[in-house]
């Protein structure tokens, strides 16, 4: 590859970096097909495949989701790459520079991602605003530093002296790239640390990037990981024991309820019932209104639906609070 | 190993297998030592250890706790041993039945044990009883099988027939054995999956008498695993948003005015304060009572202590609902 | 799938087992690719890819054949099942019998694959004949076995007993099956140890039918892998240094020569040049041969053309003998 | 740890590198242990010990090796880890330049490590000397960069800018440090790759650092790796074909002999026995020289004694070749 150049089909990262899909092998479908063998049969339709994914998502059956493989063609700094490579289940054929000579090639960060180091967080940057005279200064430095140390490479080269050695006096902003080939299931986890907003700004935007393939190539999956991983929220024991003596019972009840209306609601989108098997539904799922309440409720507004078997999950849960 | 027996160290699992720690390497302080290896150097008191390795386990911070490992000898049945070795990142010597002549240990269920299938879970056992005829049947068909299968199996192996064919025959419910060797890390991981009561009742006892040792070794660890992964508890998005819509405001604020009062109480039994300092501490950390009614809730009766930095992350969590 | 059924494009192995390619990604050209992203940009002819897939294998540079992967489907007895598990870099969605119902698909071996134990191997199988009749007889115990454990199973599956349990006494003959995924540096590495002659047949069958698809997926990759792997030969120090000790320099002189002229040979196969070059040639590469007796030698007969690459590491390596 | 300080039990590597080992379970005992496990009990003696490691070790039997493990410190320049890292198996805890600040500790090469780029292979270095002032003028180059960079890092450092992005401007000369942990097979497998002439000086040094500490841990394997893996040679395919050709059979018979006449010596050496046995035992193993020739030849002179299996293994490859 020619330097500087992004190829077409690649979403650009950071100033001279790149994301872009070269492969992948399976989707949506390959999850589902491979479910069914562990499984059994099941049902064929799209929405019961959505249903299926989405399950086996809430309930961790991961092994699925590692049936889909992909591969990127990845360039990014290499204090980016050192942190990306810690995710050992993928492939990786990086760029050598005992092979190849280094290439021009610096990160120098944009004006609005110079920040304070975080004055809460012992990692990460702080909010406050750095004042443009010092944002100034430090893309001079990187600058300067770049160009210094690509000239000194460049004469100790041309002196013939050893690449392997030559490029260890390089700072860690110039670009690498790489083949990085994972499973669906390993690159979830990945995406699930590097797109959060602990992770350092300059591999966040990696994450992002790949996240877009990932979502074209698995739509199902990655809406279930985003449902269920990324906006999902996780209380420990202590906070859940906070919770269960300060939640009044009745508001437990009152939300209870409405999952259960939640529950009728989605079974009646499904298939079209009457106001006496709407009734009876509600009872045989919990619900403890009269019929008159019900109906009364039932007609005052729109219920929204939702997936059956998660809002009955949600019940148990709420049991166990 | 003569058959069928336990050694001495052994926790005895089913009828006829164990489980036993052979050896370990490290326990909480080699987790605290490689932690400030990564994070800087810290506090040396042991409080301060329970701490950091809480805060390591509450945030996923794991490859400290994969410098901890352990090396079990564990006997159990075939068809334990099919779902414990799909844990790949454990390293595994079993009994090899090319090699070396199976051995009359057949796992035979207890009555206790046997069940109907359940009929919500397309896994697992149901919780009606099961008549005493059927299972003396089942003990009897396993008995039988067991014997018979043995005793074609050793016919065959006088007979010359190799090894590796003649235990072909054999069921499922025969013993094996293996050395298991993992780290802390992979094997809080396994004991996650096959502790919980999902998983089923043969590997959930090999799992409970390998925790019995992992608690022993790394108690810091041990008692964060429980408290965060085991006993805590995950919203799905879905989930977050019916109680966000549901949980009254007021509540909430109750809620979180609690989460202050025992983050103040925390801090007091750290480091005993007047009330004057504690009132002030209680506004620092978003408390809105006025002074009065402050002193008059604080001296009515104990607010229990917890740990700062976790009760501070939860009122996080409370906010963003 | 229906029971004791072959899909079409499956290779049928054993008696109700196969192996068929679900999906691959990548095969030849993906190797080089990332080769090329590694060791810079190099050549771009289909002779130019096969000799860097060579160079490649014979200097065990791994990583580039990580880029294939494949997706296989396959059936086989448990205790095949229980072999192939433990190569650990693999995805693996099997059949679960706790899920589903255990289905009546029994391997009973033919009698041209019943021997007897190796005396010399304590693995293996023995050369020498076994009896029709005991034969026989072990072909009647398979059958009888997996008849009557069946027949049990299914007894107490309609008496409803748990099926997690009552699939404890189906003996380690009866068929599964899964999807398994691996990239293709791991499946070579499984084909070498797999079909190797000291592997149990039942699944060096299968390594066999993999091979088809591999061979298929990546001709030049299996070709090396072949040549350099799977019929290469290791010698130990100790080996190698009774070789230098006996060895008459002599004849390895002779060996050294012979393979200087096979150099010559193959530079003249790719770019036809005349007597006087071709000596100059034989000179450069070490040949100590007088114009004379080159001349006498090279008329004289065919020197067959080989890779000179590998030629010139095969001198390197006379001289270090 | 301060700065620059290399700690007592550490191995010095570079200029202010390091590698120690921190803690270790087992060592050639543990081989043996779980090798029992699998292939039966066996024997107990040393050197029956040695012997079943040297066999599991000729015959690739990699998971007994497994149960062994080392946990290292390490500290060496980010261009070393970098290759280091790829070694995927192992459990890493890196300090990090994220959390804490960045030292003053650069790697600057030694004038007798600066060497010219090997001509005959693209990685890697030449022997033909540097002149004395370009070694010089490299030095003063990674002193002057190395300080430049630390100055400017410093400074954006006190100016309050976020770690995460200051570190960037830093060259990959700069030292860092870890915990490694690992297993027996994978860090033999790691010195394999390593210790090797084409591995780069920089983390060749640290793979012998790290050789003694495995040698004194677990002798046996470490003299079995070296006898078999690192001081082995492997023929090609093409290379075994091109001796078979040009071998006379003589030569071979001549090292077969050879061979034989080291088996008995061997077992001469274990149990004394008089020349009625000695020729008897010489005549099984396939000796074919009279009574007569055999005792002129055993009387001339010492036969040197081996090890009798691994003979045993090498008198069938000469009968392949």
């Amino acid at each position: 590859m020619t330097e500087n150049m992004i190829p077409d089909d690649a979403i650009k990262c950071l100033d001279k970096g790149f994301v872009r899909l070269v492969d992948s092998m399976g989707g949506d479908d390959a999850i589902v097909q491979s479910a069914r063998v562990s499984y059994g049969k099941g049902t064929k339709k799209v929405t019961q495949d959505r249903g299926l994914i989405r399950y086996l998502m809430r309930h961790r059956h991961t092994t699925p989701f590692e049936m889909v493989e992909f591969k990127f063609h990845c360039k990014m700094p290499i204090f980016v790459a050192r942190q990306w490579v810690r995710h050992r289940t993928a492939n990786i054929n990086e760029y050598s520079m005992r092979y190849s000579e280094a290439r021009d090639d610096f990160y120098i960060p944009e004006k609005k991602d110079i920040h304070f180091q975080s004055k809460l967080n012992k990692q990460g940057r702080d909010i406050e605003d750095v004042p443009d005279e010092l944002k100034e200064k430090v893309i001079q430095y990187f600058e300067e530093m770049s160009q210094k140390s690509f000239n000194i490479y460049q004469e100790l080269n041309e002196a013939g002296i050893a690449r392997e050695l030559a490029r260890a006096i390089i700072p860690v902003n110039i670009y690498t790239e790489w083949y990085w080939k994972n499973d669906l299931h390993n690159t979830l986890h990945f995406l699930h640390l590097r797109m959060d907003s602990h992770a350092q700004y300059e591999i966040r935007v990696y994450a992002d990037a790949m996240a877009e393939y990932v979502k074209k190539i698995a739509p199902f999956a990655f809406e279930a990981f985003m449902d269920y991983v990324v906006n999902g929220m996780r209380f420990t024991g202590v906070e859940r024991s906070i919770f269960s003596k300060n939640l009044p019972k009745r508001i437990l009840d009152e939300i209870y309820e409405d999952v259960i209306y939640q529950i009728v609601a989605t079974m009646h989108h499904t298939k079209s019932r009457d106001q006496e098997e709407l009734y009876h539904l509600y009872q045989k799922n919990g619900g403890k209104d009269t019929q008159g309440d019900f109906e009364l409720k039932w007609d005052s507004g729109e219920v929204e639906p939702g997936n059956v078997r998660e809002l009955t999950e949600f019940k148990e849960k709420l049991e166990s609070l």
